[in-house]
């Protein structure tokens, strides 16, 4: 017996620019589940780099057309077959998987390739898991043996990867260089990079200046440590210029080539400081298999860093999946953060018939997950949490301030998807420079309110029920 | 009690241009032999572009000034101390030291920096053993396991180190793909070093055009193999071609950068194809130490093979070290072939006495091993061996023929040192050309000739005495 749910899907039936090639559909969704095969609600899923190369045909391994966009999300299941591992509700985002179908509502997925998330974390954690953070975890423990007082160079510190080798390098007590592009507002992201974990922020044009004697002066001669690791996600001359910050031996991992120049090195480099170049994609790394043992460990330590807030996604903007145009253009354009596609409830979205398949399930009840500010559900934690942590060190009456800027957040989110509004961010970035300037708190305390903030957070989720409703 | 040698020395007292801080000197050179010490007469030392960067000032290691230049040699043990492990007439060449004080007639150096060569083996060939086929036998044999069939990439095929990798890999069963730059006589370098044992040889230009075809037609689908190693001597794009060609989880090992651009990699080669990048700094890996056991084995493999004649130098200008101006100058122009200095007795070249220390040895005596045609000793033998080899393949009457050509030979080099003549060149090209075209011998067939005659030309030396008059 088949059943099917409606659903929208974004579809590429032919490789070429996202922009033109992919278009919004929907569909009824007919499926019948095997065993192993989970039907699964997809909350939210980001756009890649990868995803757009994969669009646009242009990634090492090609999709069979017509083929559905996106390879990272979050979801909950909703339908197991009778012998499933897991279970209605279960928190999940695939894994293991070139073509997981995730930019639309409605999946069918094996659980062999599917992650169960521990349910103190975020979805929008979730739908960030299995690329960048798997990428920086395996940089900086996969290659070369690192230990607490190492350093590490990277450009393109800013990048999805970028932060999230800054926040495990900061968990691990690796100490981190971190090279940037120069912009407008660059004390604003130094301050910002440095409250996630960098150790030293640097712009191009600032290390190129100064970063030899840096290294010289500050990581030898006072550290006594030397540079053991480099990430290059840049390309051309950047390469060239962090791998010269490597220590005789050294490793430099490349993860991308953002400037679509291709990766320098010098003679010297090579020949007299011996450094050693390899590259990473941690995708066709997963499906050659063989590694569990490694993956197992690296899920752990990743979920036990997310539930303490010590790893968390890069900044945001969120988009309905019927703006996926804006979307993909602003993907694209490298000026933007990450963007994020949040499936709201299909019946939303122009479905005159909800779907049918569940009458176990209450159909006409809002899907509780979505960020709209009806709920206080688990959804959408990550950016009030932040902003209670700093809150907190300025504030006289810290219940009151935070009340107070819940409902503010409350009456914006309603109804709307976009970045959190304006003053939001502002005020983020003012109580972190209040924090780290004028009142002097280390690293060291905010480090510890934060931890037992998202403890406490992660207490109160806990004792939730979780509702699916389909 | 000190004694002393008179011997010119090509000297520099500033780093700089060779061509203009390089100085001939003549002295009294004093010295005492420690225990552990011997003093040297040096035959023959190469012109290594290493050489000219140490002159420079542009190498990783600097050497205190004032210093003598050079760096491979072979010479002559002619005073040892009381406890010495060689003994005098002992042919060495230096080894892990960065400065044996070659360019010049006698030096004193320690037994442990000096490496006793097999009796059977040229002074020209030991004299550059420690650079180039040291550096071919390190890439292919400590960086990635190779058997027989499997296939290596390299530019700058041409090259000293481009030469041994040809001779080694074809000693070891290993096809090679070699890139050299297009030049008026390619045809005649292409048969040449397919002589020495190249599978292929392309033109950078060639390569570029039909590369990926050849690699995909030829090495993987005609042979079922895949290129496993690429060398790279030259940098820039040639590197990115080169490194293209490896197959995935292939490793590319860069000893030079001949172009002085930057080594390039595209991101593909270096995400997708997970390919390695190495470098290698002969000199530096041994004057780290710790490695006695793969030098030991490395200097027995590669002396068996010049004894049986599959490991031979490169073409090789000949200079006087008083004409020290051009050998630098044909160094560094690029268009030239290895430059060598012969160190002929201290007595041809303006000194008024002998010299004196050594009253057991007759002074007057001249040199027997200078290549001038009175003697039929051990020190010229390379040429005449190749010559014989192609000879008997096309001669009716090989015994006479061979005798004329080593009167041809004899008259020509007597009193002069400089290229072997041009019709001997070009003898040795026709007969190649023959034999592998008109005749249609195989690779196979050549090489057992040039082996039986190698041995039986090594058995003939043998017998003889070794005559060291200094």
């Amino acid at each position: 017996m088949f059943e099917y749910v409606e659903r929208r899907v974004l579809r590429f039936h032919k490789n070429g620019d996202p922009r033109e090639v992919l278009q919004m559909e929907k569909e009824k969704f007919q499926f019948k589940l095997e065993e192993g095969q989970v039907l699964i609600r997809w909350l939210c899923s980001p756009i890649n780099p990868l995803d757009i190369n994969i669009v646009q045909g242009v990634y090492a391994i090609q999709r069979e057309l017509p083929a559905i966009g996106g390879s990272e999300a979050a979801g909950r299941v909703v339908k197991t077959h009778a012998n499933s591992t897991l279970k209605q509700g279960d928190l999940v985002f695939p894994f293991i998987s070139m073509s997981p179908n995730c930019w639309t509502d409605y999946s069918v997925a094996n659980e062999d390739q599917l992650v169960k998330v521990d349910s103190r974390i975020d979805p929008l954690m979730a739908s960030t898991f299995s690329v960048n953070p798997c990428t920086a975890w395996q940089m900086l423990r996969n290659f070369v043996e690192m230990n607490a007082g190492d350093w590490i160079i990277q450009n393109s510190a800013n990048s999805g990867v970028g932060r999230s080798v800054i926040q495990l390098a900061k968990a691990w007590g690796i100490h981190s260089i971190n090279i940037v592009r120069d912009r407008a507002n660059i004390e604003k992201l130094k301050i910002e990079l440095k409250h996630i974990g960098a150790t030293h922020v640097f712009t191009e044009e600032e290390f190129a200046k100064n970063g030899r004697t840096f290294v010289r002066e500050i990581v030898q001669n006072t550290h006594g440590g030397t540079v053991k690791l480099a990430f290059n996600g840049v390309g051309g001359r950047s390469c060239l210029a962090i791998a010269g910050a490597l220590a005789r031996g050294g490793t430099l991992i490349t993860y991308g080539g953002m400037s679509k120049k291709a990766h320098e090195f010098s003679t010297a480099q090579l020949v007299f400081n011996d450094i050693r170049v390899r590259g990473i994609a941690n995708g066709m790394w997963l499906m050659e298999g063989g590694h569990e043992e490694i993956v197992e460990r690296m899920l752990k330590d990743l979920q036990e860093l997310a539930v303490l807030g010590k790893l968390t996604p890069p900044p945001l903007d969120y988009h309905k999946i019927e703006d996926f145009k804006i979307a993909i253009e602003n993907s694209m354009d490298g000026k933007h953060g990450k963007q994020m596609f949040i499936f709201e409830k299909a019946t939303d979205s122009g479905f005159t018939s909800s779907p049918t398949s569940f009458s176990s399930l209450s159909p006409n009840s809002s899907f509780s997950e979505f960020p709209n500010g009806s709920s206080t559900s688990a959804f959408y934690p990550y950016q009030p949490i932040e902003v209670e942590v700093y809150a907190q060190t300025v504030d006289a009456e810290p219940q009151k301030r935070r009340s107070k800027r819940r409902s503010a957040n409350r009456g914006k989110y309603n109804g709307q998807i976009g970045r959190p509004p304006k003053y939001l961010t502002n005020l983020i970035t003012v109580d972190v420079e209040t924090q780290m300037n004028r009142h002097k708190h280390t690293d060291d305390v905010l480090r510890k309110r934060r931890q037992k903030l998202a403890l406490e957070t992660c207490r109160r989720k806990k004792d939730q029920d979780i509702q699916v409703i389909v």
